[in-house]
Formats: structure tokens, sequence, C-alpha cells
């Protein structure tokens, strides 16, 4: 008999099952209330639109769709989505882009081309589990920043660097999703923004600019993008089909310096060759027929009354010890309860009664979070967001 | 500015631009004959049953179709793979199956769960590219055993294996793609395949079994897969949708004992969340309505008429001087030119008459195969391939 523990390599010896893996699972079982993954929800898919789309592209474009494509992605969707970055502001060329199977591949393919073992990811404290698995799959070293209402502290964030700075272990990177945050809900200033790349300049390490949410934001107003605040070409920059069309294409896509780019394709062409044509060509069909903006604010109006649902809820339910972001877009907020109550514990009452969310302790590298938790607010209907929130509200009390 | 070079991991700098890449490329190119990729002939692919394969998921299950999936495959679609695994022979049920983008990314996620650096691969002597290139993006050392007609050369194997055990780094897998090989298109003999997984069982050393062509098969009896052979859990077995329905879905699967497969998932989970659920339920549509072995047996027909166009045109065109495989089935043949003549040189050549193929040294880990070249016949039609063929004679015999 093989002895497959024995085989493992020493990065795999550290992968463990995942609160996002296993909430997956559980969100799958109806009765359940869940708060926990980042899902879209499923009744605004816009199906009509997308049977157009792909009927014509099958009809008239099968040869590419259905063939091996090159691994930067279909020649076609990168200028489209090189036009996109232009016109949010972002100085590229379609040598620029890249595109990858979502965010999570491009985090996964990031930590695989900048990640020694032991090398140092600068991350915000909470920052995204998933971003933190790619991290640690390549034995990388997070390091959390805290945040305020601001975003990452810069002032404490240029003290670690200098400190960092004289050990032996390079920062290869700062990791920060600016944008309505996961799993936080804060925006980033505009002059946090500045700050932070300001700090990537003078120290000359890489931002890498998670930006799955900005679309959806529900009110307050629009804060340009790291990169587009760039000019030397210090960021790089991710976006992603998944919250505002689909994840089921699984598509998103890189922007940066060409030499990064370059290196990206490589490491992508060894992992899995390309992505697939077939669903490029349909989202770029959906993109040039001009659904993607009508679709976004679509969802857009529909999320910010789940998010209010949710708010209100709050606001009515939660007991005044309990304190909570207010994001402004995305599909997170953050819940702080009063030290001394895990809610890895409180999510055995919570499935209980029900409903379901993700613990603090996987947004942090470094174990804090155990009194957090994060809250999805798109899948459900209001209605269900405030139930839910009633019911947690049960939980929190008995605890207290 | 910042200094990309300084900033890339020890594994992304051995990532070079690759044969295979280069060539993707020249494939768009209409003009060229191309005996390069391992494409598919686009003229077959079944594009009205996948019209109503399409049509019929996104009207029934767009909700799963759209949204995140498990991990490890959409269950209806595992369940149906394990199956078809069980009617091969394999005794598995659906939780030693996982989903994976393509067998270049099960190879990938192999890589990524059993080698640490300068672990060693044994794989067959020439090997293909793709895996070659997955080893090494996670430092890996491949080392190549020589085949024969028969397959890979078991006693040289065993040999070998003696002698790397007394070194200091283990020996993490035997890999094979027994039918129809890739680039070889030697087919393994049964007594091999009985042979390799006797020296995988007593040395305790797991066989990866890339299986990606055994469905093409044109003449001759069919031989069991080493997985169907083995009862002791030895084999991680490899399979694709790229070669038998179509490449621009990005679907394979890997079917392994369940302590590797729990790892394969957690190593996909930190990649990229979960393969496309949509191309999974059009696929398992297209397999549910009985329309893949029909569709198999078309291709089938007609890639034996390029591949015998081919055949014949290398009796009829090529100098004595040159020897080449005559494989059963796949998609590919291996030439080998005489000494001194080498094929990277060649190439220029063959490009000037319009005729593209693959060097021979990508798919050796040791720089052999300089008089050696990779020539795919399934792309073109059989009077190209013919025509090629022709060209090609004239390279050679300019060489000579």
């Amino acid at each position: 008999m093989i002895s497959w523990d024995a085989l493992f390599s020493e990065r795999a010896k550290t992968m463990k099952a995942s609160a996002i893996r296993e909430l997956l699972k559980l969100v799958t079982q109806p009765d359940i209330i869940s708060f926990g993954g980042g899902l879209p929800d499923p009744h605004f898919f816009p199906i009509h639109q997308l049977q157009e789309c792909v009927h014509d592209v099958l009809e008239t474009n099968s040869a590419i769709a259905l063939q091996y494509g090159a691994t930067e992605g279909v020649p076609a969707l990168r200028s489209w989505l090189a036009e996109d970055a232009r016109s949010k502001g972002l100085d590229v060329t379609v040598e620029n882009v890249v595109v990858t199977a979502s965010s999570q591949q491009a985090l996964d393919l990031i930590a695989k081309v900048m990640l020694d073992p032991g090398d140092i990811a600068l991350v915000e404290g909470p920052s995204y589990l998933g971003a933190l698995q790619a991290f640690a799959a390549f034995q990388g070293q997070a390091i959390a920043i805290d945040m305020d209402e601001q975003g990452i502290r810069t002032d404490i964030l240029e003290e670690r660097i200098k400190a960092i700075r004289s050990g032996t272990r390079p920062i290869k990177f700062i990791y920060a999703v600016p944008s309505f945050q996961n799993p936080a809900g804060i925006t980033m200033s505009i002059e946090r923004r500045r700050q932070l790349l300001d700090i990537s300049q003078r120290y000359n390490i890489p931002i890498v600019e998670d930006h799955p949410y900005h679309a959806l934001r529900y009110e307050g107003t629009r804060v340009p993008s790291i990169a587009s605040l760039d000019a030397d070409g210090h960021v790089i920059y991710l976006e992603t089909f998944s919250k505002i069309l689909s994840p089921g294409f699984r598509l998103g896509w890189v922007v940066a310096p060409e030499p990064f780019t370059r290196k990206l394709a490589l490491a992508k062409q060894a992992t899995d060759l390309c992505s697939s044509p077939f669903n490029q060509l349909i989202v770029l069909e959906f993109c040039k027929r001009g659904y993607l903006e009508p679709h976004v604010a679509h969802i857009r109006r529909e999320y910010a009354k789940k998010r209010d649902a949710m708010l209100n809820a709050m606001d009515e339910f939660f007991p005044k010890e309990v304190k909570w972001t207010r994001p402004e877009g995305g599909m997170f907020l953050w819940v702080e309860l009063p030290k001394g109550i895990d809610t890895t514990e409180m999510l055995r009452d919570a499935l209980e009664v029900k409903v379901a969310y993700v613990g603090g302790t996987g947004f942090y590298p470094d174990g804090r979070g155990e009194n957090c938790m994060r809250l999805n607010f798109s899948y459900s209907t209001p209605e269900i967001n405030r139930e839910g929130i009633r019911r947690l509200s049960e939980c929190i009390r008995k605890r207290l």
C-alpha cells in the first residue's frame, strides 16, 4: 500500500480543509440561510441574453470557441478588456492583459511567480481568505496590517516594511482589496490609496489590487482604482466576471506591466494551457452587445435592497455591544462581537437555527478575528437577510 | 521603477517561452500546414448537438451552471465519470473523481501536491512537453527512461530506481502515457503495463497514467489501462474531454485513491476554486444524451484516414535514412532523422515552405531528441497531411 502522506510536498502538508470549502457544501442545503459564500443571487443571471450569445458564438465562431486558445486569452476579448481598462484610466495595451480562470487563478499565478518559501506578502487585516490560501499554498508568509474606516493603516504598513527589511526574507507585494473589501466591506479612501502608492514607489514593492466588486456601488461617490492613480507600473490589477455576470464561466483578468504579464502567461501555460475560449467568446459577446452595463445596474439596485435589509435588521435586532461595518457596495460586511465570544464555536448554534456565516479567524494569517464574522448579503432576498439576522441576534444574546 | 526580475520566485526564473506556445501562435496563420499542436479537427465539432445541450442547460439548470460549484466538480458529472470509470474496470466511487481544467491542470496539481524542489518524477523518454513544464514549474526533476516499441523499458526503469534510491531526493511518481503516447505514438504492451505496475508496487511509487487518447484507436486490439489492472491503489489516472469532444471547455478528470483526491481538491481550491459548472453541465448533458460514443466513432474514422495519409506519404516521400513510428491511434507520430540533423534548425526551412512541427528536444528533460520531431496528424485533412509530408521530405533531403 502506498503511504500517500509520505509522498506529499511540504506545501501540500500545510493544506487543510477550509471554511469556504465547508460552507460551499452547506449552501447546497436548501433550508439554510447562507451568509457564508460570496455568491451572486442566481435569480438575476441574465439567462435569455446568454442564450442568445451562446447560440451565436456556436453558430458563427465554433472553430475558435471549441478549440485550444492562446494562453493569454482570446485576442478579441483581450482587446475589449484593454479598452475597458483604458476607459477606467489605466494606461495599457492588449499586452498588459491576461485572461485567467477568475481572480482565484490570478492569485495562484501571482503567488507561483513571486513567492519562494518564506517570502512575505503584506495583506490587509482581515484579508480575503482565498488569497491567504493561494499564498500559503506556495509557502508564502502573509503578514496582516490593520485597517481603520479609511482602509489599510499606511502608517503601520510603513513601520512594518522598515522592520521586515532588516530581516532575511523579501517583501514581494502588498495585496489589497480597496473597494468594498472582502471581508470587511471597507472602502479605502483616495488619500490612503495615494499613500499606499507612495509607499509602493518608495520601497519598490508592487501592489496587487484586487477589484472584483468596484462596479457594485450602492451609495457614495466612486473612488479611482489604485492602478488608475499609478503612473510608474507598480500595480498588478485584478478584475473578474464572477461578481458582475456569473462565477460559472470562471473568467477574470489581470492588467499589469508587461514584464509581469509575460511571466504570468508562462506560468499559466504550465498550469492549464488556456482558459475556456468558449466561455471567453460568450462573455465577450455579452459585453459587445451592451448587455453588461444594464445588467450590472440591475443587480446594483437589487443588492442595495439586500444590503439595506441586512443593515436595518442589525440596527433592530443586534445587541448594542456588537459592532459592524456599513459597506457602500460589494457583497460583505464584517461583524465584531465582544471579546470572548468565539464565532467558530457560535457557528454551531447558528447552524442549529439554520444560519451560516464564515468565522473571522480564516481571514487573518495570524489567528486573530476569533470574535468576528463575515456576512454576505447578496445571495438571499431582503426578507431572508432580515430573518437570518434576527436568528443570529438570538445566538449572540445567548453568548453575551 | 520596479525591477520585476528581482521579484520573481526561483521557480518562475526557470520558466521560458516554449515550443507549444510558439506553435499555437503559428497555427493561427491560415496558410501554414501545422503538424505542431495536439489540436482536434474543428470541422468535426458537434455544434448542433452542443447547441441543444447548452440551450437546455441554461433553460433548466442555470442556477447551478452559472454559480460557483464544488471544487471536486459538479456532483452529477462526478457520478457519471465514476460510473464511466467502473465500466472501464476501475474499482472506484464518486469520491475517487475530481474534475479539473483539462489534464494540464491535473498535471499542475499533481506536481503541486507532490514535488518539493529537486524531487524526482520518472518519465518516458520522450515524454509529453506539457507534463515536463508542469513538473519543472515546481522545480521537480524529471528523469527520462528510454522506450522501445513495447513502451517504457521497465528493465532500465528498475535499475534507475535502485540507483536513485541511494541518493538524497525521493522519487515521487512515474509518469506515463501508455496508449498512443504523446509524442512517440507508441502503445505500451500489456506485459509492460503489468511490469510497470509490479515495479510501482514493489518500490511503492505511484504511477500517473495519462490517458487522453485511449478512445482514438484506429487499428489493433484494446489494451487495458494500467489503472484497471491495479488492485492496490497505485495509479493516479487522468482523462480529458479535450481530445474526444472539445478542448474549448477545458475539462478533464482525475481518478485516484481517496487520500490523494482529497489533497488534490484542497490544492485545486486554492488554485481556481472550481472548474466551470456551466461547461461541466454541458458536457454531462452531451454524455447523458448518448452523443459522445457516436461522435468518437466518427472522429475515429476520420482521424484514421488522416493518419493513413500521413504514413503513406512518409513511405512515398521520406528518404530511407528516416525512421518513424506507426501509431495504432491517437494524434501523433515521432520521426527520427539521421544524427547530425537538428530539427530545431530545420524548422526554419520548414516554415519557409509553410510547414510547422515540434522539434524533439522539448520532449526530453535532458536535451536529447535533437534529431527528432513530433508530427500531429489529426488537425489537417488527409490531402494536406500528404502535401505537408512532401514538403517536409524536401527539407530533410536538403540536410542529408
